[in-house]
C-alpha cells in the first residue's frame, strides 16, 4: 500500500503517503508550481521552505514547453531541478477557466490556447500521456468540470462523464515508476450525484480520491456538507484530496473531516497582492481565530520596523520589516511578492505541521 | 585617511577605502539598489553575492518613502537590513533623465515627480539633507547634469554650476558618523572644460572624485579619453568613482587606467531581459575575449540542460539549466529575473575579484 495511516482523531488522519520521490507526511498542503515553479520561487526555496511536494498544471505544461520538448527533457522534476514528489491535475479544470473557446465532446475537449490561440485537443488519454511525460507521481484521472452555477443536469451530465473518463484514465494510465492514479468524485452540491460519483470511482478502484468541483463559487456550508459527506463514504485506506480550497480555516475544517491533501492559490496569490496570513497565538481551530489579514500596503505600516508576523520564523519575518516590505510593495519591487509569498506559503505549510501534530497528540 | 592604496600595475590600483560600514576592496562595483532594493533581490542575497557595497537613488528615495519617513524610519541600512557600506547618488542625473519638467536655476533644480506629477524642489542642500537621513556612507555632491548632445556653452556652464554646487554641498554636508563627500568631474568630452572641473573640485577638496556625465551616448573613444586625461590629473590619494559605465571590457579599461569603483545598469537590466554575460575561458583582457553575451531566450537552449556557464559557481549555474531559465522566462516567471540577476551579478562581482588579483599579482 502507497498509503498508511497511522493516527486518527475524531475523522481526522494523519499518516503517510509514499511515492517514487520520498514519502509524504499526511494531512498536507501542495504549493502551486503552474507552469513548473511556484511564482517567485526556485525549487531550492521550497525545500528550503520544507514544502513535502508541489503541484503542477498539465494545461499550462502542454502548452508551453509542450509533449516533445517535456518528452526530451526528461520531466518536470529534471527540468526543474525538484526531486520531491509531484502531483499534476488533469487539464479538465483549466480547459474549462482559461480557455476562451472550448468545446466538449464525448471524447475530449478542443479549445483554443489562451496564449496563442492555437487549436489544442485534450481527452483522457492524451492527459495520461502529458501527465506521464512530466513524469508526475500522482496523476489525477482527466475530468468533465461543470460551472459553479449549473443545473443539475449538467451537474449530472458532467460527473457521469467524468466517471467514464475516468474509466478511459484508468486505461491510459501507465502505472510504471510507481506512479499514482486518483480518481475525481464531481456532483456539485448534490449529494446524490456525489455518492453516485464516489461509488463509481470506487469501483474503478484508484489509488486516491480527490473531490473536484467544489471552490467555485458554491457556499461555504454547501462544500463543507458536500465533503462531510464523502469522507464517510470514500475509502479509509486512500488518500483523500481536496481540490482547489481554501482559508485556513476550511483547511482546519476539512482535516478535521478527514481529508488528507490539499493544494490552494491563496497563500501565493494573497501575497502577490500584499494579503499576508499571521499567527494571533491563538490554538488552531475551525472558527479561524488563530489568525488574521495582514494587508502590507496600509499606511499605518510606514513606520513599523516589527516583523510581518511575531510568531512566525520564516526567512521573511527573520530578515524584513513591516515597513520594508511594505517600500517594495509601493515602490513595485519584484522583491516584495517574493518576501510576501515565502511568508504566505510559510504559514499554510506551519499550519499543516501544526494539524499533523494535533492528530498525533490525542 | 578614508583610503589606503595597497598596489599598483601600472596605471591601475588596489587598496582599501574605509567606511562607516566596513572597507571594502578596491576596484569594486556597486549593484544598484534604486529604491532600497537591488531589483529582484534581498540584502540577505546581495550579501550571499559578496556584494561589498550597495548604490542607492536619492531621486527615488526622496520620493518614496520621503524624507521625513526616511527619518522616522532611522535610514536605509535600517530599513531594508543592509549592514554593508552604501554609496547615494545626488539625484542631479535622475532629475534630468526621469523627471518630464525640470526647470534648473542657479539654486537648483524644481522638478515634477514621475510617479505622481507632483512639484519636488532639490538643491545642493536639500540633497544633502536627503542623503544624509538615508545614511548613506558615501554621498555624492549635486551636480548639474548636461545631455550627451549639448553645445559647448552648455557643458561649460552644467560643469561650473556643478562646480558652484560642488562648494554649496560640502558647506551643507555633515560629516559625522564617517560619512564621506565625493566631487564629481563634469565638462562632457572636452578635455579642457574636464580639467578644469576637475583642479576647481581638488581645489575644494572631497574625500573622492567621480567623473560623471559619461556613458550618455558619446562614443566609446571619447570615454576612454576622458578618462585616460582624468586619472593622469585627479589625486592618486583619493578613490576614483567613473559613474554609470558600462559593459565588462570597459570596466576592465578603466581598472587599468586607475578608476577604484564603477555601478552600472547592464547586469541587472540585462538579466531581467534574458541577456546574460558568460565567461569563455579566455584570461581577462580590454578587448573583451573573455566574455559572451548569451541570449537565454533563444530557441536553440530548449532543450540544453547544461548550466548558464560552465564557468560560474553562482546559486543560478548550481541549480538551473539553460532550458529551465528558457522556460521560466518563455512562461513570464517573475523567477526567471531572480536567477539572471543573480547570474549577472555574480559575472561582474567575480571580474572585479580577479581583476583585484591581478593587480595584486604583478
Amino acid at each position: 500500500m502507497s498509503f498508511e495511516l497511522k493516527q486518527t482523531k475524531g475523522r481526522a488522519r494523519s499518516g503517510t503517503l509514499r511515492t517514487a520521490h520520498g514519502d509524504i507526511e499526511t494531512p498536507f498542503f501542495m504549493p502551486i508550481a503552474t507552469k513548473g515553479a511556484v511564482k517567485t520561487l526556485s525549487s531550492t526555496d521550497m525545500k528550503d521552505l520544507g514544502a513535502q511536494i508541489l503541484l503542477s498544471n498539465t494545461y499550462h505544461l502542454m502548452l508551453r514547453p509542450g509533449l516533445d520538448d517535456m518528452m526530451g527533457l526528461g520531466g518536470l522534476h529534471k527540468l526543474m531541478g525538484w526531486d520531491g514528489p509531484l502531483l499534476t491535475d488533469s487539464g479538465g479544470y483549466q480547459v474549462f477557466s482559461l480557455s476562451k473557446m472550448n468545446k466538449t465532446t464525448e471524447d475530449g475537449v478542443k479549445f483554443q490556447s489562451h496564449i496563442d490561440g492555437s487549436h489544442v485537443e485534450l481527452t483522457p488519454e492524451i492527459s495520461m500521456q502529458m501527465q506521464a511525460a512530466i513524469g508526475s507521481d500522482i496523476i489525477m484521472q482527466f475530468d468533465d468540470v461543470a460551472a459553479g452555477d449549473s443545473t443539475r443536469e449538467r451537474y449530472q451530465e458532467a460527473m457521469e462523464r467524468s466517471l467514464r473518463w475516468a474509466q478511459r484514465s484508468k486505461k491510459a494510465f501507465d502505472s510504471s515508476e510507481g506512479r499514482q492514479l486518483f480518481g475525481i468524485v464531481q456532483g456539485g452540491t448534490h449529494e446524490d450525484l456525489r455518492e453516485q460519483s464516489a461509488k463509481g470511482l470506487i469501483d474503478i478502484g484508484f489509488d486516491g480520491y480527490a473531490i473536484g468541483g467544489l471552490s467555485v463559487g458554491e457556499s461555504r456550508e454547501d462544500a463543507y456538507r458536500i465533503v462531510g459527506v464523502l469522507t464517510d463514504q470514500l475509502p479509509e485506506d486512500k488518500p483523500r484530496y481536496f481540490m482547489g480550497g481554501g482559508m485556513p480555516e476550511e483547511i482546519v475544517t476539512y482535516v478535521s473531516m478527514g481529508v488528507d491533501m490539499f493544494d490552494c492559490v491563496l497563500p501565493t496569490r494573497n501575497a502577490r497582492h500584499g494579503t499576508l496570513f499571521v499567527w494571533t497565538g491563538e490554538d488552531i481551530n475551525p472558527d479561524g481565530s488563530f489568525y488574521k489579514i495582514l494587508r502590507i500596503t496600509n499606511e499605518q505600516f510606514a513606520l513599523d520596523q516589527g516583523p510581518i508576523d511575531a510568531h512566525c520564523d520564516c526567512h521573511t519575518c527573520k530578515t524584513t520589516s513591516r515597513a520594508y516590505l511594505r517600500h517594495l510593495f509601493r515602490t513595485g519591487e519584484i522583491l516584495a511578492f517574493r518576501l510576501a509569498t515565502i511568508h504566505n506559503l510559510h504559514f499554510y505549510l506551519t499550519l499543516m505541521s501544526r494539524l499533523r501534530k494535533q492528530i498525533v497528540l490525542k
